[in-house]
């Protein structure tokens, strides 16, 4: 059975970037894999393309978290996610520990994915998100 | 046999702390595992300790590269690391492609690792790691 005290593996890492067209050749070099097609998320402001394990955010504009967060400190480590097969109940554990969650319920996110935020004033300064993939199909 | 242009898997993130203890609880909550006890790495200027694939760094002095980090972005996620199974030719390959290598040859990291940094001068910003775990073996 599965326990929300397990070990979470890591799901991403989010790179904030000027351009996904200018950055993707050399996180593509990094990572070892090609980029996925570009996805654009109108309700988080963002273009997104992952290179692996690496997910690459493109403002759509200065006035989004993603454009603020460029001028503030330029391309940078955005956000770490971690994988999970509950997504809820990780909500719960982690708003019952007393951190600010910024997505209460889980919404959707790239790649199809249920996604949820964690506010970095509660966890030092950090912006976590949680993943849940889609259910693998039981016979393909 | 193994290709240096494989997928690399995430290692770890690195997230720069003031202190470990004090920020130890919060990050094996999110990860869901406890921490491992803290190593210094004097050559790095720093005190480590892992909650799964969070590495917490603590600077042990403020003239320190993670302490001149601290000063200028709080805590923050720090580096991003990938396993490889064959550090030398991943560091070959990304040499020839043009990244600066911070060292060119591996060295010794935390938990008795092999590790190299590039240069985030050439990688857009971002710190990045590569991380070779001792007995792994190269052809699989």
């Amino acid at each position: 059975m599965y326990s929300v005290t397990a070990h979470l593996p890591l799901d991403h890492v989010g790179i904030a970037v000027h351009s996904l067209e200018g950055t993707a050749r050399l996180f593509e070099l990094m990572a070892g894999e090609a980029c996925s097609p570009p996805e654009t998320l109108e309700a988080q402001g963002v273009r997104v393309a992952f290179a692996g394990s690496l997910e690459l955010l493109e403002p759509l504009g200065p006035d989004t978290t993603v454009g603020r967060f460029l001028q503030r400190r330029g391309q940078a480590l955005h956000h770490v996610a971690f994988r999970t097969v509950d997504i809820e109940a990780e909500l719960a554990r982690l708003e019952a520990a007393g951190l600010t969650l910024i997505d209460p319920v889980p919404r959707s996110g790239a790649r199809g994915h249920r996604v949820a935020f964690v506010h970095p004033s509660s966890t030092g300064g950090v912006l976590i998100e949680l993943v849940q993939h889609p259910r693998e199909p039981l016979h393909k």
